[in-house]
């Protein structure tokens, strides 16, 4: 077919690059709208729309040009594929957009058209739009992660007393029980939703620094703009609306061009003028404010990566288990299988778990993706050729994976199907061998240390040779007699007696 | 907007997850077309098809099944979002993939309908279609790899001559030529192209196991449908057509169920018409035929990796190369910059080398996609519930970051402005220190190699203190009356006559 | 030579796996010695010790036992060697461990041995032994970091105002400070310093779950050992001493086999002893109490692993803008270079930055080795095999690559030389065109946006092509006279004048 | 302790860093031995001396330097530690090398002092030795790839007609048999046998490129060696001896300072030189010759990341199966247990799969590693301040931990417990649903694909519901009466005789 080399030819658009058919664990999630494509040009825009309404409150962009941009600042009104396209010849898509805007903004108001963009410079907007997009995946993913911790919360209070065999290794180790392996699951997830809650608490930060993260752009602009004697712009009721881009007269004579920024005449403060405009380009996009401009300190990507990579992991920790409960063999736990879920084409009788399959894929991929954020930390100068464009992708990759791992795992957990009668008969698969540690604790302070040792090594081969529990060969061992009796003897080796404090650490963690 | 958290909601669609905003480096190149949702799907269904008509090629399908089944199978038949979302009640796309190709059958030939997928699971027509993208993929990055080397070969040998510093951990450190650096990237080039190449020549493999990797189902369905009296299906004249899924009569009495496949009555051979149904698929796909079904064996996939993070990472030297040269301060090389190319919003003097940036971009994405496809090898099982899933985003990423690298590099090479002055001007720059190596070789004979070091060392230190050029400080010298001549002198601190064997190496490297 | 094959031939131990040749950054170091196999070795001793003290301390475990279990733990008196070469046998060096330990403790105090380990499992010690080392390490760590944040703060304060080139994609932008660029550096590693902190602060846990997380090996011999009538163990006075393991003699009919832990006869209350038991070992080590056992929830593993990845990034984010600063084109910061260090053994001119060159080396590193400490979260059941040993060695690394690093880091901030008259001469390489951002600004009130535009984008082309300053192409310019003097027109195109708020944000940046 | 904060404190040799503690996979293997820092040194010390060798053959070093030289480059003459730590003076342990061996070479002959490392630079013989490393640790992974392979034939050949459920997604599908799994690992490993041999058969090549990738430095040294009039140095029966560096005489007139190298006087061919010196370095070390000095082309070490990285991921493959199928449920194998291997401390029942696991630790480790050596690659200039740096940890990493897991592989499969009985009894876990996919294929030519499918789905329910086998409820479907007779059912219910092409694919995968 023609147009699968032609890339935009008629009725095959490019945008079709990804429509999800790779990724089913995020397919029409909400979290892969809010991070697609289109939702970050609406967030680029949105954030150059903030600044102008941000430039605007501080009197140095005319309130009526803020007002037009903010209005020309949507999607419909952008060919996003054009954007994409255009952005090879600059390495960004700011600068298409810039155009773009501008010239929706000019079709209606020429004179606001000059004020899109001003002082400002490419990562300003894409970074800051980044963080919008970013602030709000996490709040979906965290509204996910909600969910399925109080799902694993009711499963871990409900089987708080359900035995089942612990594992390590692969093979029964002593028992543990349902509740407490619920209980670690939520706390993983509460432990992610922490780490998210406290990025989104430490705020993501706007963008601003301008070309080379002194603010130089913005001041120069704001200057050439301040009314005279005012001692600055931003004084209430400016006339900078008479002012237009397209203007040919000089606005003021006050902070004219020769002087240094931060310093001269007419009382100009370039500090608090750069610190003021932080601070409203935050209060307008709803983001923090940073201490310093962070073109060349990527902290707040590296952070993202690092909560992401995290909550992936948390939530993969949930799938391995469940497909490791799940299989034939074990049977302890089924997915919930509504429809035709999990259905295979070839095999009638399958009901495959497809939602720890699909969270098992996300947490396989998220830690590589996220590794190239700490990667990518050390980019040279103030601003890196390689080193910023690479975070993009992947960014985006960690926050639609892990927020689409979030939304099927509440899917699992709400739906899981815990089967007590299952795991109290794997408990006895082993003969009692699985409280052997427990019946050696017990006969060594009756037998001494190394005679209960060297019994139980010896009861516990012979069980296994012979296939019979290892009651019935303690039972019959003739150290015990008269140290044990029988019914001891049963209770010690009872698996579901021997789940330790499996009880009472499931209290203290659903106190959390 | 409401749309961005509603995923579907009209004139909005899901399919806009990406449409290159955030990835400049392959926006609207081939590659990305080739690799994209629509030209997967495609492939998957032309698996489908390849499959019918290697089955009927073996008379255990209809011919006009397979006929039908190959004219429904066009991406403009199927509803790739709604496949893609689909997809999640079964974590992968194949299951309403078939769905939808049976349903376009059925509505043309309700009899062909019952032979789509037959015998089939879903990882086969899956793999073989990642396969076939591969190929195609593939096939577009070694075109643009050819553009690259052929265009670094033209520099190479137009600037064997041309001599430069050679730069260590950042410094200066002796002279080497522009040809030998080019002839440098080049073979970098070749070594990936090589992997490529070989990736292909040894083969991309069909996919073709069935649900286990036994090929069970196919062998079942052939088996009912195998001829009486022929020794097997895939005679010649078969009256296979007759028999359609939808029929009601019993084929053949020959081979009836209850036989073990593999053995059993009427000459049915499983093994040779596995053999011959492997062979079959692969001619019709154009694709190779693996020794074992790879279900599990990830070879491929990790070979693909492999390949294309050394392709990436190749590209990648160039393009850091191209950066360090292009600094303002060395100004050695520049970028093409017709028409807008490298424009800053900001900045009117600018020309960014935005080519090697994008490049570059890819070069640190591509090495932590590729470790995803070698940490997935180990999946359990026949099939992994997770290791497989992970594996579709990254493979697709690597194709389509290098592919856009190597395209993104083509226009790089063929368009590099070379400055040999400037590259002449900066040899000087440290006043002749840079054959200091050289000229204490060329004392050691006259001197001894103890003082002439030490002569060495105190000239290059004075050299650097007075802000004079090391032939200045050593013509002064006293140890060096009257053993070398001024002319001796000045020849062994030329930069450009020391450039040891790089002419010779270009020549070399040239002729591979 | 035959001991290169032989491992453990006499005077060849295979101790010489790593003794730093590889890995410079940290060769010598203290966090080398703090994270070695030794120190690694007694801190696994120093949990065992501990963890038999605070056993004594609720009357489970003699108090002299556990004295002379604490006497003996000390690497002096295990061979390291054999203990790595025997974990083979067990897939961890814990039970050859404790064995060592265990005939240590008998050589000297018979009874004590019997209470090595009690209760124990090998991850509990390992995992705590890695705690106590990375608390150790981190400790290291923030030191050199604080010598790095005084050094750059100094720095930062002492170039407020030293104006030079600011760079982006490889060119210069426009004007910023070496202060300002200080003050960055400073942030991201006082931002990688809070998380070092965070974790200290936030604590790392003990390790503390027995066989499989229940903490069942530690009650059931604490139930075997509960004075009678003391409705517990751990009141004061117990006779425990008594009870060697190598008695006879039953301690008490209290609680006795048979009854249900958590509940049952006597009082015994087995969730209120694990609760003590974890407080008394996090007393007894020093480290923190977690929530629940985590054996299968690596919260703390990938916590580290994001907070070093994160602080390696942060160092190299300034060296490589102390490589880009050092070319020899740019030459504006130099490293220290006392001695013979940077020196190369052909190149006597050259003072190599080998401190930015290590610590990059670093930050090449550790992120990739951290994503594997959250690739392994998703370990399976209650104790994964291979997910958790998979851990320790890019633990380990990441721990002395991060450290080496920060020691590293504090000899080159400590050390660095900077130019500022270097840096006022790169400024001007652009003949003025570094600041055509600025000069268009100031135009727009004047001429109009579009003009301002149009005339600076004409004299920046020809101020190129005639190799003169942008002052000289403006101030011949008709547009502009009688609208700007010249005096304006210099003022304007003084890089140093043009550095926005740099001063005030290094100002801001110093108050944290 | 304060050792543990010392470093080199007296008996706490900072040597001890690594003896192996965190790394049962490798710990007292071979591969160990070959890779560990004592080795590496030799493997420099051998590329020093096969230098001087190299340039003695072609008559620029004296043969009896050469042959002094090569008695001293032993590592029992230098001190490994010594060199480790003055490495942070150079960022490599090279020039530290270089002194070492001077001094030790001089103690014996002082003349031949001066021809130590002559006209070399660090990474030529840095470079070299970690080939020289590469190719021995090669050979010893694949002596044990060969022994894992041949165990894992004639377990494929004895199990070739082993039925055992095929598994995917965590569930049984359909039966396979156990020979065509451990064909499918040995496919693997001969896959990655494949890679290593492809290296080792192209050659890994010797790194000779002097200070810049010229060889300007080897030339120079030559040159000023010619012996008059032969045309060149490397003529039989220089008179060279005389010629020691130490020497005070002019050596000869030909070839003197001031001539171009690669042209000019007396004959002297800097290219045949450069040539020839190649040939000859590479003879003697054994190692390849490369088209081009590869310091910043970094094919080698690249392509060993690739391979190293899949050996370990076929290994892991294998891994993860035998812990899939030793699982206590499942218990289809063992791990070979003899002596106390697989151990736990604390539970007398359990024997650990520890080999698996120590297996599966490294796979999960070598991929990240892996991919530091294609994220390196794009090192700037003719040698990276820190690219090149990153890449000796992990290299050495990927080999020991890969060669580590083959040797542990080897010892696997040798040793493996196969239970064919188990296999049946799992096989009849699902009540011959597990070949639902049959039935459902037979029936179809009988009933028609829709009303055979639905039987089935109906069927496998109620079995399901009612606890039955899926025989039973279909001998009494009124549907299938007079259609299929008793014994066809039974056969078509049989798992064991839906093996499909097992038989065949395992034939056909042993002749390879």
């Amino acid at each position: 077919m023609s147009a699968l080399h032609g890339g935009d030819a008629a009725g095959v658009p490019g945008a079709l690059a990804d429509a999800g058919l790779l990724s089913p664990v995020r397919a029409g999630t909400l979290v892969e709208a809010a991070v697609g494509d289109l939702a970050w040009l609406q967030a680029m825009l949105d954030a150059e729309a903030a600044l102008a309404r941000a430039q605007a409150a501080l009197g140095t962009v005319p309130g009526a040009a803020a007002a037009a941009i903010t209005a020309a600042a949507s999607v419909e009104r952008v060919d996003l594929r054009a954007v994409a396209l255009a952005a090879r010849e600059t390495a960004n898509p700011v600068v298409a957009l810039v155009a773009a805007l501008t010239a929706c903004v000019a079709r209606r108001d020429a004179d606001a058209a000059g004020y899109v963009h001003r002082g400002s410079t490419s990562q300003d907007i894409f970074d800051t739009g980044a963080m919008l997009v970013a602030a709000r995946a996490l709040a979906l993913i965290r509204a996910d992660l909600g969910r399925v911790a109080a799902a694993l919360g009711a499963l871990a209070a409900a089987h708080r007393d359900t035995p089942m065999a612990g594992r390590t290794l692969a093979l029964h180790a002593v028992p543990t029980t349902f509740g407490l392996k619920a209980a670690g699951w939520r706390a993983l997830v509460l432990d992610a939703d922490a780490r998210l809650a406290r990025l989104l608490a430490g705020g993501l930060p706007v963008a601003l620094g301008g070309a080379a993260g002194t603010l130089a752009g913005y001041l120069a602009h704001a200057r050439g703009h301040s009314p005279a004697g005012t001692g600055g712009p931003g004084g209430p009721g400016g006339s900078d609306e008479a002012d237009g881009p397209g203007g040919s007269g000089r606005a003021d004579g006050a902070g004219g061009p020769g002087d240094s920024d931060g310093s001269g005449g007419g009382g100009w403060d370039a500090g608090a003028y750069a610190d003021r405009l932080a601070a409203a380009y935050a209060a307008e996009t709803g983001l923090a404010r940073p201490t310093l401009p962070w073109h060349a300190l990527r902290t707040p990507i590296a952070d993202l990566g690092a909560a992401l990579a995290f909550t992936a992991g948390a939530l993969g920790k949930m799938a391995v288990d469940v497909q490791s409960l799940a299989r034939t063999e074990v049977a302890e736990v089924a997915e919930p299988g509504a429809g035709g879920r999990g259905a295979s084409s070839a095999m009638p009788h399958k009901r495959n778990p497809v939602l720890a399959t699909m969270i098992r894929s996300a947490a396989l991929q998220v830690p590589a993706l996220a590794s190239v954020l700490t990667q990518t930390m050390p980019g040279e100068d103030e601003r890196s050729g390689g080193a910023w464009h690479a975070e993009w992708l992947p960014l985006r990759e960690c926050l639609r994976l892990t927020g689409g791992a979030a939304h099927t795992a509440a899917e699992l957990a709400e739906g899981l199907t815990v089967r007590p009668r299952r795991m109290r008969a794997n408990l006895a698969l082993t003969g009692g061998q699985i409280v052997s540690e427990r019946v050696a604790a017990a006969l060594t302070p009756l037998l001494g240390r190394a005679a209960a040792r060297e019994l139980l090594a010896r009861a516990c081969a012979r069980a296994a040779q012979e296939e019979r529990t290892l009651e019935e060969v303690l039972g019959a061992a003739p150290e015990l007699a008269g140290v044990l009796g029988a019914g001891e003897l049963a209770g010690l080796c009872d698996p579901a007696a021997y789940t330790g404090a499996a009880g009472d650490l499931v209290d203290r963690a659903l106190r959390r």
